[in-house]
């Protein structure tokens, strides 16, 4: 069960322009095809061939038309059949379509009901038409509930255990966290002030030109926006030169981006990346944060498929819910709130 | 489920004369292993050792017995225990024994009634003996439903799409096919005239002598056997000279062979291979063709595999019934006609 | 189904003393973690932290607790939850306990109840303690029911023909083996008198001084003892000279150590290797014969695991029960009359 009105994340743009071979991707366990139409916009098929069941993501586009690699039959890009070899294709079935939009750098699809589809509920991402900013990012497929990421995302003290060589420090653990449900978000909000920066962020610091071992205040901030984003605005400063919104020259900020995308019941599509406020012209240093952010990320991943592994081996054992936990829960319950009022 | 009374290619001599170990294989759900008796003659017994369960596939063909790899039991060509080291085995249960023949090249094994078994209609192969002719071919093993390869082979239109820089041409998509039911017998014909010969055609008219450029008359008539044979005669011959029926000096003819053998519900054994009526004792030709073959064939194998895992997750979906289908509707008609005479 | 109220070998102690990791592993069907406590003694607990049901065997040991690797949760020898950062834990659930005892260089556990559990029950090893023994072994994962190798233990015909080039000769065959049940233990004893030894025991002769083609008696004593354990006495003596009870001087002897631990229904882990009775001080010796028994008993697992996917193919057909078979069939019998009296 998944939350099926709502816009993912379903494909970066290089994904379907390396060639002329469309992208085949599953969403929320919809099996799909992604491809660029006539007019260059990215549309979205079932990937299943009309005629005989054949995979359209084995086909070719040409002009705008999905080609199935089978027999020839031509899909267009709002699933009915544009044409094929010796045949009349009217009385031919459409497949599903899926309302596809490309936005911010990533093409969003809505598996749900397509008449209620309605692009300007796309999750907005200031920084991504912002010059100032600088975005590195990548791609894993993860073998877990989509759900046991946003855990992982709405409780950073992981990274004291997970990443201790990286971006985790005894601090976090100390730090109590403040979770708020704002509507359909929730924010988990964490703040260290006069310590010293761990490894990743002595990096920022000296990138930036700033001592990497003065004392700073740090903050981290995960939002929980449904269907399954996680924004955690993460950074530090200059101690006591106002944290979060010291002046700029004085902090080192950044926005990690996290969207979830369920490809099945027990694996997901991870898009992650860090969106950062300082020096975004400088290409190598975006290579760098990207290349030491996949490493931290990585990390994550044989632990949320073990403990996927050990949940699915015992379904029904109850879990703690600790104040740690607040922001997966409350996420957990929007969920739960928006499947719901999507079955009645 | 599967025609149970018929006969089915299970192996090639040589896939058991290469030492004295025995082959294992699976046949319309039943695990057998082949081996020589004394006399020379192959033969096929349960893959289960009547003694623990241990497969016979892992012992030794002594003598014309088939002795087990654990404890020596020596087993018969007849599913009967022969002999085992220290024991009286005159009451210990036999195994099933399927007939088995040597017939064309190919060893055909009957997984019905036994005494059912006639080796008259084990089906003809008239190239097979036959010194004007010369057979190349090989194996695959393919995770698709065999009745998908029937499909595949009783429809030659997606040679363009699929083999497009072999055998595939557009002509193909344009001559609108025949289909015929003779008895037990689908045939699907194709013929176009005056075009130019494809690249593999275009190697087989230069082996020929003859102008690899000129127009010609193409064929594809294609016809399935039950339970699972389907032989293709395919050629060209220089255009106006009549074509299927021109005299062979201005042709280059041969026949597609394919024994689609199942083996589960959802794998199957694909014996395949081509047997020219032309330049029979060229042996580097026999090779080249071949490989060019055994290349082609195993552009199908994806797109087969990943139609039958698109069919297993929607299998109430329904699929289309065109014209060119109609080889392949026709085929799984008569199959699902010989099964139900062998249920009552 | 196993027998529950049991010690079972689950380690041996180089398998958590490499660094600050645990050890997973499975014992009967329950996944659990092994480390020492701060005490330095082993213990074992459910491989599930109570918190989010991470596996607590991707976590270190600190000071004798077993720090979850995912939010520093601390666990305790006995399951109960010691500490985790920022958080109260008295009221945090208990995980499961079991018992576990370090004795004779292996690790033992008990996955039953733990009330029930009283080393002074865990199986003898007297070769284990004793200067004049040798002992080298090694541990390997099979995908077979623990049975069938109990079976393969209890019925050594099989090394004719899976052993042929090492341990295995005719005349096992042709020796009569006789079974006796003693309370809950089965031995099968096997007596060849006046051959000429295999090439195992020809190397052990050798290593033993003694002329390694001179005639000798040979024998086997399998010893089944519950849950499943199979101690086997074997060796040479020079021929006439008293056989199993023939003057150290004149035999080469052993004891091959068999613990066969269940890890669910159709794997398990099997602890082998070699006790011997001679030079105990060669430690190339030990080297060489470990090799050899290595490479033996690895000859066993490909046939134990195509025998278990027959048998789980047909898990209704019957299986024959020969005096060769006594053996294993007996202590099949012991261990349904111990499940039995566990379930009542």
């Amino acid at each position: 069960m998944f939350v099926r009105n709502a816009w993912y994340v379903a494909a970066t743009p290089d994904e379907i322009d390396k060639d002329d071979r469309p992208l085949g991707r599953t969403v929320c366990g919809a099996a799909m095809v992604f491809f660029r139409g006539p007019d260059g916009a990215v549309t979205a098929v079932e990937d299943f061939c009309p005629h005989r069941g054949a995979p359209l993501s084995l086909g070719r586009v040409v002009e705008g038309k999905l080609v199935c690699g089978y027999h020839g039959l031509e899909m267009g890009c709002d699933g009915k059949v544009v044409a094929m070899p010796g045949q009349r294709v009217r009385g031919f079935p459409p497949i599903r379509h899926y309302p596809t939009v490309e936005q911010s750098g990533f093409i969003w699809v809505w598996p749900g009901d397509a008449e209620k589809a309605d692009a300007s509920k796309i999750h907005p991402l200031p920084w991504a038409d912002n010059p100032e900013c600088a975005f590195g990012g990548g791609l894993f497929h993860v073998k877990c509930d989509y759900r046991l990421m946003i855990d992982n995302l709405m409780d950073l003290t992981h990274e004291t255990y997970v990443h201790s060589t990286s971006i985790g420090q005894k601090e976090i653990d100390e730090a109590t966290p403040v979770t708020k449900v704002e509507g359909d978000e929730v924010v988990l909000s964490r703040f260290m002030n006069g310590i010293i920066a761990p490894p990743f962020w002595q990096l920022a610091l000296r990138s930036h030109e700033l001592p990497d071992h003065a004392p700073v205040d740090r903050w981290q901030i995960c939002r929980f926006s449904p269907p399954s984003h996680v924004m955690i605005e993460v950074g530090v400063a200059l101690a006591g030169q106002g944290g979060f919104d010291a002046d700029p020259k004085v902090k080192a900020a950044a926005t990690v981006v996290d969207f979830l995308t369920p490809e099945t019941e027990t694996t997901m599509w991870y898009f992650w990346g860090m969106a950062r406020h300082f020096r975004p012209q400088d290409k190598a240093l975006t290579a760098q944060i990207r290349e030491g952010q996949s490493k931290i990320f990585a990390e994550d991943l044989a632990m949320l498929e073990r403990q996927q592994c050990n949940l699915s081996a015992q379904p029904e054992r109850k879990l703690l819910m600790l104040n740690i936990d607040s922001g997966g829960v409350q996420s957990r319950k929007v969920i739960e709130r928006l499947m719901a009022a999507e079955q009645s």
